[in-house]
């Protein structure tokens, strides 16, 4: 089966209806902009680097159809859509980094038509996603080598093909190092609230055939302590400039265990995650989402008490002191994370 | 409400459906060996403490009722019963500290009459009752001391009421300090995957007055980072001799954590959970329990693909190191354990 997360098909932004997996594999075509914001609110799609191409399509659904005359017509319609897109969810880097790169390209063809625009912002949004599936096989290439035969590996959430458009960023190592015949197992942590681990990562792994076992969040330690998992491969959503990463919420827990098991922690991300702008994890503004997520979600009735209080954060911040290496499109960057990223990520 | 976890009443072994909690509060009356068995096998019942409680009811119920006419035969009946409960559970100490009693008053009073035995065997199921509610609330004495005004503490599962007759262990040093007019406030973790953190912890404090907020597992880790969590309170289902601690799966993750931010991280446990003849973590049988718990269990339709692999503990080790004091009925016991637990266990 070919799964491809996000795409444009038929007139309409065609993507993968991830709450309903793994029980029904289903797409679903979004002909409006507010249908798409709504899909990415709910997580029908998500992944930073799928939301980067969400982004790209999404900005050319919201203006594929304006009237207007003139670039400033067009103009003041392109930004409505863009802070319109960018009010769906604050962590995911690639979500501004494709919002601000189609505002961009629309800026430097000011001088051309509106329709000559539009097929230009089309195009730009064509480019985001094959950039993407580029970088995850690049950066699949580079993470590759990181792992060994018999190695068992624990993840999170999902940063597979789910996340990106056909590949992947921690799962896409794992995928890399399949195609070069290395031989390894995977652990996956469930990640509640949503589920993504057990949904999503578990789902796709079978799908190419990789042996995975799921596991609760809370029993990562004690395989650790036994001394089953040999790395821990995340994803990221959001990387600041001096390494600090955002990512699902239950990441930096897993940072800090392997740490104290002396487990390699590495992250997988495109360059498209990084934020310079972001001095430090401190700079990154964390999504809270909603209680019932918690208490009701899947669970065919509410696991805990009416009212209770909830605190749920979808990302947390990972120190850059506890991770051993990010494995990116551009190699496999090393501590000193601040010298090393601008490196890097320098423009090519 | 007075919450009763279990007791004895109308010829029969009373408890708290727990697996209904926190949708409905419901009794259960128990009254045959098998059901029994059942009701600990899926945790409708559970909770060291009140599984040794469990025990010493199960056992009477199991031989009230016993037609033989001298020792040898009620011995056999009783040795089948004792066999069979403590094949339900078997990392709870408590069970067999529970059953080991029953067993040692009855060759006691060999001597005596069946049913002589058997109104001993009563009175000494009562007598664990009593006990564990003493134990509780000298252990909530002692454990109160350990709680500032303006503290925020850290739980995991339930080692409340629920887990007890009727005041708690963890829990219990929390009622102590609210009925000593102190001022906290308390974090859950849910506690995956059967949600006794969730559904019994978050119930229990809320009935009591105090204010709860409900994490998910991989949550806890991000709280301490933010300076959120002043201790870490877990209770204990088998504690070794050196100290090492088996308890719900995640309690090991947040004594690395705590451990990680410098937080301090205690047991609270009554003497029957210790276990003299474990010489460490390592002597200590973890129970797995089935898949389903984890892909199923309480969702309205399975979270994973059919026949993923899982892997389900339900307890961890906690190595003694990660523990900064031990919270029991005879007082704290602190570094070194070995010594400390010795001294402290020793016959009243």
């Amino acid at each position: 089966m070919i799964i491809k997360t996000i795409q444009w098909a038929n007139n309409a932004v065609k993507i993968i209806d991830q709450t309903r997996l793994p029980a029904e594999f289903r797409h679903v075509y979004i002909r409006d902009l507010k249908c798409l914001w709504h899909a990415i609110k709910t997580l029908q799609v998500r992944g930073a680097p799928a939301l980067g191409a969400a982004a790209g399509l999404g900005v050319y659904l919201g203006i594929k159809d304006c009237k207007a005359r003139n670039f400033a017509g067009f103009s003041r319609q392109l930004d409505g859509v863009i802070r319109y897109l960018g009010s769906s969810r604050p962590t995911a880097r690639n979500l501004f980094w494709g919002l601000e790169r189609m505002a961009s390209v629309a800026a430097i063809n000011r001088g051309k038509s509106v329709s000559q625009i539009k097929k230009i912002l089309f195009a730009e949004a064509m480019e985001i996603i094959e950039e993407d599936r580029r970088a995850c096989r690049k950066l699949g290439g580079y993470g590759s080598a990181l792992i060994k035969n018999g190695d068992t590996v624990l993840t999170v959430c999902n940063a597979g093909i789910l996340a990106t458009i056909d590949y992947g960023t921690a799962l896409g190592v794992l995928y890399r190092a399949q195609e070069k015949r290395k031989r390894f197992k995977v652990f996956a942590c469930e990640t509640r609230p949503l589920l993504q681990g057990a949904r999503l990562t578990t789902w796709e792994l079978k799908q190419k055939g990789i042996d995975v076992t799921l596991i609760c969040d809370n029993m990562a330690a004690t395989l650790m302590r036994q001394g089953k998992i040999d790395k821990v491969i995340a994803g990221a959503d959001r990387i600041a400039a001096n390494g600090d990463t955002a990512n699902k919420i239950g990441t930096y827990s897993l940072a800090v265990l392997a740490r104290y098991h002396g487990i390699p922690f590495y992250i997988a991300a495109p360059a498209s995650t990084f934020d310079a702008r972001m001095k430090s994890g401190e700079d990154i503004v964390i999504e809270q989402r909603p209680a019932a997520e918690v208490t009701r979600g899947f669970f065919k009735k509410p696991i805990a008490p009416a009212n209770v209080a909830v605190y749920n954060p979808a990302f947390d911040v990972t120190d850059h002191a506890l991770i051993s290496a990010i494995i990116t499109d551009r190699g496999i960057i090393r501590p000193p994370y601040r010298q090393q990223i601008k490196k890097a990520l320098k423009p090519l």
